[in-house]
């Protein structure tokens, strides 16, 4: 049976895994030469974005400088990008799921499967609303997720890294590992869809509180404890709502390594020390620093609290509690180790 | 029951750790209020250093500006400072063990418990000849062990940080618990010497790989991935040899918080990175860089190597076997990622 994957979505990470994908489909005979991806259609220079991509082989815009392969054929039409699909990669902004969703529901096959490379969760009334269960309930197909220790600016450029698949079903994980996998992107896969997309969205609250620390120049031990408890806070609270989530999975790409590069470096950790060193608030500092992106470990710090005070678990997760009331109550910066 | 405490070492380490010790006898009942500290004896700008530290209170040689409390007694005599002690803190280098021992056998209570907070391992015809084993034969006590990411100059000036006592009784683990644990010195008492021990000793390797890392540049993604790899190889390398180390201490402060700092900082990671920019060989580098001291990276990766090739299981251990080549077979920095 021959598998057919379309890329929802073509921004810097979309791009850098257009790449591997346009690659890989070529060493194994089950999978369709072309991948379709689908692209906002923008002008750039005067020129359209799409033009560009399928005669230049570039996205120029979002990851100029890397040839994409030319079997990668840019698509302005979001159904008929997937409508011969059988595997949908999802690398959109995550407030675009749903409508993405809305479009696509029932106008993909029925074999289709789905992985999400989606950062970030929504929150309903339950709780969290992972994007992986969005895409499997408003499409009616499995869902896999992939998250790890990956900037995309150097997977293009094929600095060595790795990466974590979460899967329901293992045929399902080979799938998505066979065209991801390459030597220098190593990917490992679980059988724990849940546990690895909440790595990928509590890490950044965990991030917020290394910056604090840089900003307290309180040195590597005390930001090595704060990522110690928080991958441990992490944990304590994936497996309380989601009783399938492994300890193993903690010890992947999307667990400890996504957690140390994240509080290596990345927008939480930084606008997180410039509050310290600043006195601003976290919203200002936002508006000033990052060029209109968001900054998600204070949201997800406040989903996550909402969740634990309405279950009144608060006191069992001291350090999200401590990060929530620095960012939103004004705490001091430095109850991020008198708290916890 | 009256516990009394004395400490076997006074450097840099033992003299932080005599200040926690000094100050938490007094918060139970149950410890004797002095704490005896041999002191190897030395003269010191002309004076006695024991003197100094008795008269003073403060070790002026190897922690200069920190008090110590006035109820932590230097003695030059180590039979005498551990005559009528039920407490023994092993902080010595770990080369001195095995001599200190043969001092104290038979001029010990019988009562007494020992915990190390010795970093390193020996090696014999079997493995590794692990600290608190040796403790154990040869006093017929048990021991615990105390590990974590502690840098003692933080640990002397209060900054937050976390430890593990690994421990075979708990009620051994508890009391250790007291003297040691304060506000900002965190400690957590886990059922696993061994696993605690050999995180201690095995991180070492890994900040080898973490320094080639930073001296070939390759980024925050891969140091994570080498870091991930190397906690993953530590932890299946420690329960192929001893079927009772836990998964858990391995997210405990000896564990991933350890690693995370040695990765960080530290002599380790810091003569590899010189080894990739100077192209200098590793001894060599000791030489220059370490003032006298070792660099155990390099060696413990030696003693790792010597003990899986035996036993044909080196492929089972990509990064460490790499990092023994590159350290002792010339091999290039690069297959620190080419290898593995």
């Amino acid at each position: 049976m021959s598998e057919k994957v379309a890329l929802i979505g073509s921004g810097n990470w979309g791009s850098a895994v257009a790449r591997i994908i346009g690659g890989n489909v070529h060493n194994f005979d089950h999978f369709d030469r072309e991948v379709k991806m689908w692209v906002f259609e923008e002008q750039v220079d005067g020129r359209s974005l799409i033009d560009v991509i399928n005669t230049e082989h570039e996205n120029i815009k979002y990851l100029p400088g890397i040839k994409l392969p030319e079997n990668v054929v840019a698509c302005p039409d979001l159904v008929k990008t997937c409508a011969d699909a059988t595997m949908l990669v999802f690398v959109v902004p995550h407030q675009f799921v749903s409508n993405v969703c809305k479009q696509l529901k029932g106008n993909v096959p029925s074999n289709c499967k789905a992985i999400s490379l989606i950062k970030g969760v929504d929150v309903n009334e339950h709780g969290f609303q992972l994007i992986s269960n969005m895409i499997q309930e408003s499409l009616g197909i499995r869902s896999c997720v992939l998250s790890g220790a990956n900037i995309a600016t150097e997977v293009a450029e094929g600095r060595f890294c790795e990466t974590t698949i979460g899967y329901r079903n293992k045929s399902d994980g080979e799938l998505f590992r066979d065209i991801f996998h390459t030597p220098y992107f190593r990917v490992t896969i679980v059988e724990d869809v849940i546990g690895v997309e909440l790595c990928g969205a509590l890490k950044n609250i965990v991030a917020i509180g290394g910056g604090l620390v840089d900003g307290l120049k309180l040195g590597d031990n005390t930001k090595a404890a704060i990522i110690r408890i928080g991958l441990c806070e992490m944990r304590k609270f994936s497996q309380m709502f989601y009783k399938d989530v492994k300890d193993t999975t903690f010890f992947e790409s999307c667990g400890v390594a996504d957690l140390i590069t994240t509080c290596a470096g990345g927008r939480n950790r930084k606008v997180a020390e410039a509050h310290v060193t600043t006195g601003k608030p976290f919203d200002q500092l936002e508006q000033e620093m990052l060029n209109g992106q968001k900054l998600q470990g204070t949201s997800t710090a406040k989903d996550m609290y909402n969740i634990l005070s309405k279950k009144g678990l608060c006191h069992e997760f001291p350090l999200m509690t401590t990060i929530y009331r620095i960012c939103y109550e004004n705490l001091p910066p430095s109850r991020i180790v008198e708290d916890i």
